[in-house]
């Protein structure tokens, strides 16, 4: 079986060291996520909402940092009381916030959602006029940081707006492939906008521009996820493993394409893919899961564990938020998932 | 005593027909107010929010139709499920939304605030890139109706942006002091923003930029309302006398100085001005009592009461409102009102 990084595993004392490189550095999304205390029912019929840290980056980190790993996230708030709330959480779920920083002007951004289990969760972003999270600056990166990181993190919705996309395409050229560069390739086709001023109601930059900027930045990636759509963004194929032969074919050493109902398909440049089940699960909320996921990925491959324990432990930590409302206080600890894993279902 | 118009009140089997004038269509903003669960704490401390309709215009028509009146808003949503909650909460309301459409591309507003009794409540409002309901088009406008109403309100708000604007003094210049035509000054500076791309987060459109046009509606004006802040930017005058002789010299019939703490001055344009000191009240959330006041303010017009009357009505629907953490649902009925009167203080 392949291993794909010849680490060791996260040492307790680590942590507490400023200095030692962080194991994932994430760079990317957060918000408030503002999730129907009423399920099953549509917006219109919700009477209440639970608060929560939110944003994909900003859960990644939360993940891993879940099931022990040193984590920071580079990203940008509202200054505003919700803002506050972020650094808050953040540090509650153990993540550095020391590259998280206000912008003025801007709110923090909050996400609505529905939720109609088993499949069905449509979200409502307040995004507008700019999320502040796309106004990461390249010259504001710790760029040693970044590199020295044992993963970084990126995500497709970093390339969609200036000066978030020549940010992250600069982390990822001086990173230069050092340790695991995972692109989350994250495709939000809402989130391309029309640069002009009334973008949202105009048309949107499509497909093809999103592609130059995903090609650039797989040059630079060694481990490529997504799901059927996001693939096909990437690479043109949404067939799972055209998709991944295709990405491999770019350059990753590893390409994770999820697929749903249908579990996921991993394939390294070296060795033969492998493809695991989901686990059963009772949904409550889908959202969330491929973060869990996201962030259990992230913790194998710093322990170097071979590729299918990793995809059946992240495909149990996915399963474990998705049996849970909320998405970053839902990230499981490493007990929970090796008991989902024994079990051979989320109970 | 002065009385302001001699107009039957509101007879019961009128609100049935769809010919007949309506007693009151406001025009203005609406949205989801998304209010803390959690009072006397900050927002990075609230877990969980209630969601309310909101939005001053719809909830003056809101609090008039709690009153027995017949009543419609003229105002847009996002095309998205909480569009279609405003509806249906308008409706549940009593308030006609024919008027009410959706606006592509533009998410419905959605406000939260901060609850710190006695007076500190700060709203966070996502009205971004623009509010739908200021996309309201003169040419989209049922002028009859307009002119028909026995009371017609129209807001600030609604001259901060255009085609609002537009629309907002088309409508008024339409109506041309036809029976009631209420101006709630409605001073929000935040909504003055800047027409560049940048508006946000560049300079602001100033106080003297809305004084042009808060001028241009007073000509087409019957009543004013507002606080000393948005007196001044009417009249240039904050003192309360002063000011409500501005407003008497601009050609409106009754000026309304709403002073907090210190009670509402009503000037009219015969007879002396009422100065109603506030009713005593534990305040739970102040949001809302001036819309409360508003709606009774058109209901004790349109009943032709004295303006004494009129003012310590409204002050005590108002003061019924701060008593509750919502704003639109929490609207007295009559005899909510008219036993704060008789008990001296909302209990």
């Amino acid at each position: 079986m392949e291993e794909f990084e010849e680490t060791t595993p996260h040492a307790a004392g680590e942590s507490g060291g400023t200095g030692a490189p962080y194991d994932l550095i994430t760079m990317g999304r957060i918000g408030v996520d503002l999730y129907p205390l009423q399920t099953g029912v549509p917006l219109p019929q919700v009477t209440s909402f639970g608060k929560f840290l939110g944003g994909s980056a900003a859960n990644v980190a939360v993940a891993a940092a879940r099931l022990g790993r040193r984590t920071a996230v580079i990203t940008r708030t509202g200054d505003d009381p919700f803002g506050t709330y972020l650094h808050e959480a953040l540090r509650g779920f153990g993540v550095d916030d020391r590259w998280v920083a206000p912008v003025p002007g801007l709110p923090t951004p909050v996400t609505f959602c529905e939720v109609f289990p088993p499949d069905h969760f449509p979200l409502y972003f307040y995004r507008q006029p700019k999320a502040p999270d796309l106004e990461i600056d390249a010259h504001e990166l710790d760029l040693d940081a970044i590199r020295a990181a044992r993963i970084f993190w990126v995500t497709g919705t970093g390339l969609s707006e200036e000066p978030s996309r020549t940010a992250t395409l600069a982390a990822l050229a001086h990173r230069a492939k050092a340790g695991t560069t995972v692109f989350d390739l994250d495709w939000r086709p809402m989130f391309w906008h029309d640069d002009r001023r009334d973008g949202m109601r105009g048309s949107r930059r499509g497909p093809d521009t999103a592609r130059r900027f995903y090609a650039e930045a797989l040059r630079h990636t060694t481990v490529a996820v997504g799901n059927v759509d996001e693939v096909e963004i990437a690479t043109g194929e949404r067939e799972p493993h055209a998709a991944a032969r295709a990405l491999l074919d770019a350059g990753v050493r590893l390409a994770v394409v999820k697929q749903g109902p249908e579990g996921v398909l991993a394939a390294g440049s070296g060795g033969e893919p492998v493809q695991v089940p989901p686990l059963p699960v009772e949904v409550v909320n889908g959202l969330g899961a491929g973060d869990a996921f996201g962030g259990s990925l992230c913790h194998g491959l710093l322990a170097g564990w071979e590729l299918g324990r990793i995809m059946r432990y992240a495909n149990a930590a996915g399963a474990l938020v998705a049996s849970r409302l909320e998405c970053s206080s839902a990230m499981p600890t490493a007990d929970e998932v090796e008991a989902a894993l024994t079990a051979g279902a989320v109970r």
